[in-house]
């Protein structure tokens, strides 16, 4: 702690707020970065966050916000500097909960899974839900706009949030935690904010909708012969009604888990190629086994899927669950030489996945595991050597398989970050691919808004 | 025709880009304002509007972005220069429809009408609904973020959009026009723009998300004793599915339609103080007339509901739909003090409507509609004066009674505009009530993106 201006910042602090430069602040899920801090600060309420942000604004020191720290593109990690690290983890209030508004006010440290259960106290559901759960808080969910697996339904986070209160990179505090459902007076800022991944302030606490919990859920794997065939089963399924996800998984992410021994119960003796997960959440009086049944039914006499699970139990349901969330699992013990969280056009993802396939093919002997949330078009594409290589034989060529994926994903209108964000990994290619006018106006903005260059500088837009 | 601009302009603009400056440009449908120009363009493309605006840049010349004409808070009409009025009626294509993505991509000009049998030709719902979709079009409903009847199931006009193109106050083509669920790529301009009222650009298309339609739909209305009971009723018709619109009407109103001659059949032969109108839209295996009944019993055994009619056929439902739909035309016979447009919290509803009524009624002697989209927490809560008298006896009050409902409505955490917008109607309301940190920032954001200050000069921000 050689910062030289941490004897000037002490007296601004409350009691406890000075915490310890521990390498859970410094390090990131995928050990690309590793950060620096010049000190690591959690104020205890946001008048000590504006104390703080005005402090850093007077004195020029840069401001990295820090919440779970789960995010996978090195937001929350600043290697070249002696940043303030603003850890929100003190601000973990819930300040109140609304059953009959269904809106829950919580503070930006909240964990998401306390969130999730303060919702099932009032007998509600806060359905943003992801891997990172027991560690995520609502404030880094909410800066990097996060999805997971009932986007489709219920929306992204920025869908979940009603107002924001937050610290602007003045020290201002701006007062925008309504709990309203329309609100037409001036710029949408809290829009601004998420998704900014902290470039332009630091979200304190947000009024978050909350929905009525499903009386009764199904699910199915379904196997379907392509991704094609998994879209227009996507066009069966959803006029159902209370389709909350449907998710694509392929015969090599099946393998995978086979040969990492990951412990879950594969549906099918044979691997399928292709298969659809899909999960129901309906009122009391509908019978979700009866809806997939019929889906079941239709998809077949569609020449659209040729075998199918339907869980007869919570348990199996679980099961079913299990292999999709695990996955991401497999892949690890495998080891990627590129993972990629792309988004397209619902009907450009098949001939997505034949081109760029094809593409990678002819270039790098490969095997590709696509997955995800189809019905988002949202797919984690990830690349991965053939059996009996590793990744590290393949370090050199990452960043061209890399972008042949980007080339091919912006070709067919797509984006490079669907719900993991820019951070520091993806500035060069947001440069490369984003709009220039888009860039324009997101230079002048935060220029306007953070004319000191102290809001988490790096992230998103390169440093001047 | 005299603006000293005009001969430099013309050699930019296609045949047919300059209109008549007829009255249609220069009044709006409260008349409150006239508006004028110095011309009325309306470019046949994007590039055209792009080479417009910036000619209004070089020349400093004021540019109104003109729509539908139909917004009720004068942000389409300035009156006090001579400014290029864009009129977007040519940029009427629908460049894409597609159905397996649930998405149309549409022109700034096509008029919401027209958008709707679109999407019914392909046998899709575009579910913004509200009274003016024979007029009103795309570019004006985003630029207001527009709401309707059925925003409690599908959200606001900002809710059903996925990608926007628009011209930038520096003339540059903002490519925005992404059909994606989710794309995390760097700040949301998108939503910057929606609802900036022509401040910050002008959106020429947009990308906008459609729905399956309702197999099967119902609509009862049921009696209730109060605001509070109406809002229980809620928290009962939610959980059933498919809730469209939960409409709350007063007996004001309905007397209204009664004293007025609107030829609407009213549904209770004794007028109820309180009813709320319900719609669902469910699948082709729902049925909504036994949910219906449901509620009602429901309803009936919590001692919310007393009293209820549940159409039993479409003409039914269309009678039902029709005395909600002409509460606004019986208003404007009976001639109102002042209207307003307000959100609250759900909760505090029932608070603000006995509080802000005792307020009232004690500074004098008034007839109150207070009616709208409970579901959403917006009321029209509009102010007549009693029978025998003229609401030019109440011009020297307006303001001070207008002020009285802001104050009660900002007392409450509620919004004095829900859906209508700032315009050039409510600059000083929000300078009065809006958060400074916001003023300050959405101050910053206008002068980043339009230095010269050529956009929609006056709406929603004073001009400098």
């Amino acid at each position: 702690m050689t910062a030289d201006w941490l004897n000037d910042l002490m007296p601004l602090l409350s009691k406890g707020a000075l915490r310890e430069t521990g390498e859970t602040y410094l390090t990131e899920p995928r050990g690309t970065w590793r950060g620096s801090a010049g000190a690591v600060v959690a104020p205890e309420d946001t008048e000590e966050v504006a104390r703080v942000i005005r402090f850093a604004g007077e004195r020029g020191v840069p401001v990295v916000p820090w919440s779970g720290g789960t995010g996978l593109v090195g937001g929350q990690t600043m290697p070249d500097a002696a940043p303030i690290l603003l850890s929100t983890e003190r601000l973990n209030r819930i300040r109140g909960v609304y059953p009959s508004e269904n809106v829950m006010v919580a503070e930006a440290g909240c964990i998401l899974a306390d969130v999730h259960s303060t919702a099932e106290e009032a007998d509600r559901l806060f359905p943003l839900s992801l891997a990172s759960e027991g560690t995520a808080r609502i404030g880094g969910l909410l800066a990097t706009n996060a999805g997971g697996v009932q986007v489709l339904r219920y929306g992204n986070a920025r869908d979940l949030v009603l107002g924001i209160e937050a610290v602007l990179p003045s020290g201002e505090i701006l007062h925008g935690l309504r709990r309203l459902r329309k609100d037409n007076t001036g710029y949408d800022l809290r829009n601004l904010l998420i998704g900014a991944e902290g470039t332009l302030g630091i979200i304190t606490a947000a009024a978050l909708r909350l929905f009525p919990r499903p009386a009764r859920e199904g699910t199915a794997v379904l196997v379907v012969e392509s991704p094609e065939a998994a879209l227009k089963l996507l066009s069966h399924a959803l006029p159902l009604g209370g389709v909350t996800a449907f998710e694509l998984m392929s015969g090599q992410g099946m393998r995978f888990l086979q040969d990492t021994d990951v412990p879950v119960r594969l549906p099918f003796a044979d691997v399928p190629e292709w298969s659809v997960l899909i999960d129901l959440g309906l009122g009391p009086e509908d019978d979700p086994t009866e809806r997939l049944e019929r889906l079941f039914i239709e998809g077949h006499e569609a020449g659209l899927v040729s075998d199918g699970v339907i869980a007869s139990s919570e348990a199996q349901r679980r099961d079913l669950w299990a292999v999709r969330e695990n996955i991401p699992e497999a892949n690890k013990r495998i080891g990627a030489i590129v993972s990629n969280d792309i988004a397209l056009p619902l009907s450009a993802v098949p001939d997505f996945i034949d081109g760029c396939g094809d593409r990678l093919r002819q270039v790098a002997d490969l095997r590709i595991n696509c997955f995800g949330h189809l019905g988002d078009g949202n797919l984690h594409y990830n690349l991965f050597p053939p059996e009996g290589r590793s990744k590290s034989d393949y370090a050199d060529r990452a960043e061209d398989l890399r972008g042949i994926v980007d080339e091919e994903v912006a070709l067919r209108g797509g984006s490079f970050s669907a719900e993991h964000g820019v951070g520091r990994l993806k500035v060069g290619i947001l440069e490369r691919y984003g709009d220039p006018a888009k860039l324009s106006a997101m230079r002048a903005i935060k220029a306007a808004l953070d004319p000191k260059g102290i809001m988490n500088p790096g992230a998103v837009l390169r440093q001047n």
